[in-house]
């Protein structure tokens, strides 16, 4: 994937969720073709291969398990990604946090497939632990503000800066996104500005009435 | 649906990922129409709308999440199957046990959506519990015998008929189902000659050389 | 142990830590001699050996692992209660959701220890479940009030009452409480007027100004 | 406390609970004053304060939950173990795996409350990552060579030199024990020509029909 990047978490709203998951995905191509800025969209899991197969931007999962095939009764594992065509996975959200240990085996299993793996994080601290297990990219969001509309590059700009500057010491091929409360262009110009390669958004652009007017404006603000 | 039934879960293995799944399903349809037996395939999260659009059996999910539509990332739910056809979903399997509230939750969205839940147990006391809960079933597995081709109904049928006694005594609207170790005819056989009115494998069909011989020798036992 | 109980949670508050916890656990004491209404003190695992060796009322564990004594590390084991004179444990509060198969297990070697178990639940249908586990007592507690100072059976008699009629529909030997919101003397009447056998409450005796009078009133209330 | 260090867990082991831990406790206590070696020793949480109370040796607990005093049910704080004496925890043991957000949190909560954090990982990767959240000392102990009396400092020696090495480029002042299979003074030797300051061990201690010579033997090879 190219840098900087808008990546669009569907979570489990019904307003993302089969066609009308599919409806976002193409208006997250349209603007990606229309502003040459490189966007992926994060569909749920049932609508994974749909997805993937009726657009040409990159189609992450929102979550991974860390084992390989075999008897993992409700697993998702990295080989059934590939297999559909998706690109990657976020690995423990805010919303989906992981153990330590399974967060080390999903982002070396992701790898070993071939696909990109998004650590989400919560702060500048934990970053830096993720940084060391070798991430694609980082993305930093303080759970506090997930889905609150203040962004963290506004209200928080040093768990951005610190993000930047711990990862930097630790990994130098991390690419890092901010996320939580991103909900207008300004938002994402300033997290650029601050550092970051990318942001992590959901509601602000799901929930929208237009999302294709914002996510234009987001993508010119880079 | 009807029953007795035969549940085939595909689990998270390599055997039963993508085309392999699809071409799983289909035998099993094959044998449902050849022999009249209800046969449901439980194939994984990613491969669930593309195996329900292709086959006129049942297809169920191997997990759902007690959540709403909602900011929850990385959850499956029930609305999410009920948009694929996806009929029901597993529930508490032991290698993705829930909590009881979360269990009593999952329930009652299945229902609400219209879609069958088959709740996993591990012995008759927890079956008793379960029952109380109001699932469409009850599918009993000792974790012990899971994988390990010595079937619980021969090697404890006092489990099976407990089972059945316990939650016939607390609810009588619950059908009953076997797990563990069924490997062969004479097992379903035994399974239904104890109460239960289905059985619940997967190793032993997904992993089989001839898998299409395994359960039409199965269905004929019934 | 003898009903009507009163049975107070403290949490991991400060203000029952060590000696605090030792005082409060003095006042249910005082206020069970004076009364003559049997109360029960959960304090926080480093607390029982020193609560229980120096109070002649119940003191009662805030939660049990389900495993056996053995290789497991930072779990509590009912022999461990046991040792310290400690009479039984809450399992399942919602700060502290158990899965289905361990509280099975847990209540199961409870009870092979001669401990007591109050499993907690959050409504009705969940209470009838827990029922058919056989636990000692049944405390049920909607997880909206837990702190509200709105009390369950002011606010949602109805969960009371509902529970008293599902549990002793499956088990007649279960004894139930009413927990979440229990504020004062009117809240623990009602509880009894609406059949419960019991009260659980934290923070409104916990966090009072005046914990000693505020329990004679709810003793004398009963 | 000091390095060389020998950490002795006793899990819930039966062998380890009440007046035996005091004993095995004491035994510690009169090898490190023998032979001049730090030796520390992690009871059962309802052991803590009788145990810290009674020998002069640092007490840590085996895990410690992440929250701050207030309504975690069920829940051992930091300030809890610091009322008691005890000196610090282990955490994120592989019989009680954490989420790395809760990891980071309790390693700064110990920190804050003046208590020592020792952070078992499972291998060098997760190590690295261990490292970056400041804790005092990491543990690396792969999981399938636990209890198994095949040391790692003899078995996977590489697992111990590479978790020294991508330990210190992150983080100088953590210090690194080792663990899994420590049976023998031989293993100790091991591990810290290797460059490990200590190690952790258990059943290879708490089992044996001799621990005190077991011990002596073990800090006698420091």
């Amino acid at each position: 994937m190219r840098f900087p990047i808008i990546v669009l978490n569907f979570k489990a709203y019904e307003e993302a969720l089969g066609d009308n998951g599919l409806r976002l995905a193409r208006i997250a191509e349209k603007i990606a073709d229309e502003t040459g800025v490189e966007i992926a969209v994060c569909p749920q899991h049932l609508d994974l291969e749909m997805i993937a197969s009726r657009v040409r931007i990159p189609v992450l999962a929102q979550h991974v398990d860390p084992h390989p095939p075999g008897p993992y009764t409700g697993s998702v594992v990295a080989e059934a990604l590939k297999a559909k065509g998706v690109r990657g996975s976020l690995l423990n959200h805010s919303e989906r946090r992981l153990q330590l240990a399974d967060i080390g085996t999903a982002i070396k299993r992701l790898a070993q497939t071939e696909l990109v793996s998004i650590l989400c994080t919560g702060d500048q601290d934990i970053s830096r632990a993720g940084a060391a297990l070798n991430p694609d990219m980082i993305a930093v969001e303080p759970p506090e503000l997930i889905g609150s509309g203040i962004a963290v590059s506004k209200a928080k700009p040093e768990v951005v800066t610190e993000t930047v500057a711990n990862v930097r010491r630790v990994n130098e091929r991390v690419h890092i996104l901010c996320g939580a409360g991103i909900s207008g262009p300004e938002d994402v110009a300033a997290a650029i500005r601050l550092g970051a390669e990318g942001v992590l958004l959901s509601s602000a652009f799901v929930k929208n009435a237009d999302p294709e007017g914002l996510l234009r404006e987001m993508a010119r603000s880079i």
